[in-house]
């Protein structure tokens, strides 16, 4: 089963947030992890607070006792607020705090909505336009698993060593279609159809697609 | 530029790689990082060695001081070996070591190449055949990346609060397509239309991708 560690001490998000998943996951909470550290919301766009979040946390855990329960796959951090075109999408960013000003404290619900509404008393209805807004960054927290890539090169073992290329077994193998050995074959040879050229091949594939993702 | 660490002190197999993949990567090796762990290959298969020697490193780049130069982006670690069929598959991961026996130290070229000869000296050409396999294990050394999912959705801000569930501006907003604010809704209709219910739709979707992974 996987594990999401909810980064939010927030009751209302955390039962909106399983409700909506449901099974086949498990849940914890940072309510799990009294000792995790506070992190600092002081990003300018939801990303940028939803990914600080979870990415905190996740290098906290990585970085505690390995194996230590209860250990989540991974983090997940919900940064939204609420954008009304009137204000030019405030409260936004600062939904939580409105009401406090640079406060950097959340304020009470009743306190932010008596703000917005006192604000937009003059506003008229087609101009009340206003949306909520949420993103969600995903961490994982264990290890980067390796990526394997694999060659493999047929031939023949000679009954002496021939050539002076190459190193380790060359003198002794004889690649498939040819009648010199790796280490008389020399370098340009060898390095097309080699064991180590096959594998490189998957790799450089494998990372030329990684470069060209936006 | 993409920069890669090869994981070996095998000058060799540093040059054969550098040559194969060439520009535009960049190249560190181990002569780079003096104080790295030596990784021991006890492993029984190439992909468990290369595995284990790019997982160590990139764990201990990542522990280091982060933003210390120089600071390579993949780990490369390269394990091969020649499989011979007349002896079921020797020297396959002992190949380096294959003369020393139980020791743990690579033996000269020279003297393993002698052992391969003298255990093949009565085996006909027919029954000579062999392989040489390369496994390549290839680690970010950077943090995980944060995946980010986003929902939004539609309405109007009220001229009064209405209704008790939900938590923060939900009694100020009426999303489109409706009259009652997300207060009054109720916990099943928001959870099916708000802009958290979308980002989590997203996420859901990937962590199903996920599992279903080979």
């Amino acid at each position: 089963m996987t594990t999401l560690l909810i980064a939010t001490r927030n009751a209302h998000k955390v039962g909106e947030i399983q409700a909506i998943l449901g099974a086949p996951f498990g849940f914890l909470t940072l309510n799990d992890f009294p000792a995790a550290p506070k992190v600092v919301e002081d990003a300018n766009t939801f990303a940028g607070n939803a990914t600080k979040k979870a990415g905190e946390l996740a290098r906290w855990l990585r970085n505690r006792n390995a194996g230590r329960a209860p250990a989540p796959d991974y983090v997940l951090a919900d940064d939204s607020g609420l954008e009304v075109d009137a204000l030019n999408g405030a409260p936004g960013v600062y939904s939580a705090r409105f009401a406090g000003g640079e406060r950097d404290e959340n304020s009470p619900d009743a306190e932010n909505n008596a703000k917005l509404l006192r604000l937009l008393q003059d506003v008229p209805p087609e101009r009340r336009t206003a949306r909520f807004r949420c993103v969600i960054a995903l961490v994982p927290v264990g290890e980067h698993p390796a990526r394997i890539f694999d060659g493999a090169c047929e031939g023949r073992i000679q009954w002496a060593a021939s050539g002076h290329g190459g190193f380790g077994y060359d003198p002794l193998f004889v690649p498939e279609g040819f009648v010199q050995s790796f280490a008389e074959l020399g370098e340009e040879v060898k390095n097309r159809l080699s064991h180590r050229a096959r594998a490189l091949a998957k790799l450089k594939a494998f990372l030329d697609g990684t470069r060209s993702e936006p």
